[in-house]
């Protein structure tokens, strides 16, 4: 089951001629996931290999400007597309008030369109994984989610099988179940013979805004991914605990706290160069990336490789060169 | 005194990968008017050679979703840079309501916000042009906006004064400024003698959505530029009737029976190519173009030459190429 992340905004506040404003896609199987929606989300999409799909679930960590309004625009779009698949909009406390304001521009849609409230501690159950809301110091009732998928059965040791004479078919199929089997000459083969211990399954954290917080580092422990706010460097500390945001070197304390397979930072200042930030993170936690739009993040099933940044991996190249006629 | 149009979305309803949402920058000598403000036009100003200036004026033509969006966003990069000059937003009936329905997102904001609902007819002055709301076909209230420059006085005839003997100096002035001279050996100068007929200001018309209208074709009279929607093509039709908008050749016959010197075509949908049209158009109206994002429509001095459309004049080239570090 493939799982990655696709950045589509990566900017503090406002964008910038190369960043848009927070936004990015979780991408499991066929299912895709947004995680905060800035203004342009939608065209980021359409610029993006991915297109503007009929998303299901949004997701939003808390309500400021630059990370909801893209919103309106987008559910305006899926509108004019005649879309019918219901749209479910999760966020804090607050999120439904918001939806109402901006319904004055989206009008009436066509689709059913569920607005969920989440406090920190709820879960809202997908096939196959889960997001769980958590607690993070943004202001108010600002959140941040963790994608966690549901446990994997162990591996099945066909060696092992082969050895004991389990033939192949339903007995394999019983055993990976956790049924005990009996063979033909009369031999119980319990699960536990050819069967391993359970494996967790992949978990991606998400913190939105924050300032360093004791319930990102529980929330992302053992994490896969941690995608991090950094709008600051160390050099303006001060103003990040003012603002409730994070520098870089904090969020690298978190990632190390938590012992994350790999930290992404995200919602970065325009005043910084991306070497500046990934510098200083790296120096605390090595396994820091600091992702550009459009790049794509693969976490693979930890037997298939370490998660793994692939710049440009969602986006299919230039496409803006459409002709004009002068 | 420098007049031209940078088109910074170009695109009917909703984005595509190449155009953004409706927003024209009209700049006069240092003045800057916005028309129309869809999802993203703060990152299109970014991304083009301009930057997100401190705009004074945004001019909107009504208050559909695509048309509006990226005013909240724009309105709170300002605020977040401590922006501290007013910002007048004008817009047909409801306007008002719209701002301050899209406060709950913007909040507060360090500068003055000036709303002014404007009618058909409605003239806002501005130093040496004026910009008149007129009435066009798109549901409610929905206003086109002609800038209109003050008349310029006719041209001062050099070899005439000379030939007179008008010394240079005060009383070549006072004849430009309207004002009989009489010279050292009593002969009085009258103004017509060196000054030629007064000639009109330059005048660029922008329709915003509409159907095809007499009152575009009077506002738009012998204007230099007439920036007129075309959301489709006469294949369309009976779609262009019931959703009030124009066809490419509608459009084209508007500028025609207007006597306008160039028209431009905007609000595409994304179904057809820009060479069908331009073609559709220029076979009615030949002095037609079809911008692009960022194309800049230059506006001369008639004596100075004909209107012209610059490709990617408003845009310094690409500028998303900024490293990640992966």
């Amino acid at each position: 089951m493939d799982l990655d992340l696709v950045f589509l905004g990566t900017s503090a506040s406002a964008p910038t001629a190369a960043r848009g404003t927070a936004a990015t896609l979780l991408r499991r199987g066929g299912d895709r996931v947004l995680v905060d929606c800035g203004e342009g989300t939608q065209r980021q999409l359409l610029r993006s290999d991915i297109g503007l799909v009929d998303l299901e679930d949004v997701f939003l960590t808390h309500l400021h400007a630059d990370h909801v309004l893209g919103l309106p625009g987008m559910l305006k779009t899926f509108a004019l597309r005649g879309r019918e698949a219901p749209v479910a909009v999760h966020g804090p406390r607050g999120t439904r008030g918001l939806l109402r304001a901006l319904g004055v521009v989206v009008g009436n849609v066509p689709y059913e369109l569920e607005v969920v409230e989440l406090r920190p501690g709820d879960v809202v159950e997908r096939g196959g994984y889960r997001i769980e809301a958590f607690a993070v110091i943004h202001g108010g009732g600002a959140i941040g989610y963790a994608l966690r998928e549901d446990g994997r059965p162990g591996r099945f040791d066909v060696e092992a099988a082969d050895a004991l004479g389990v033939p192949d078919g339903p007995a394999r199929g019983a055993l990976q179940r956790g049924e005990a089997v009996t063979l033909e000459g009369g031999r119980v083969v319990r699960p536990d013979e050819v069967v391993g211990l359970a494996r967790l399954g992949r978990s991606v954290v998400l913190t939105g805004d924050t300032a360093p917080a004791k319930s990102v580092v529980e929330a992302a422990d053992g994490a896969d991914v941690l995608v991090h706010e950094a709008t600051f460097l160390a050099d303006e500390r001060a103003r990040a605990r003012e603002t409730e945001h994070s520098t870089a070197a904090e969020a690298a304390l978190v990632a190390r706290e938590a012992g994350v397979g790999l930290l992404a930072l995200t919602h970065l200042s325009a005043r910084y160069s991306v070497s500046e930030v990934a510098e200083e993170a790296r120096a605390l936690f090595p396994q820091t990336v600091v992702p550009r739009d459009f790049d794509l993040l693969e976490v693979p099933l930890p037997e298939r490789g370490a998660p793994k940044l692939v710049a440009r991996g969602g986006r299919r190249g230039p496409r803006e060169d459409v002709g004009s006629a002068a």
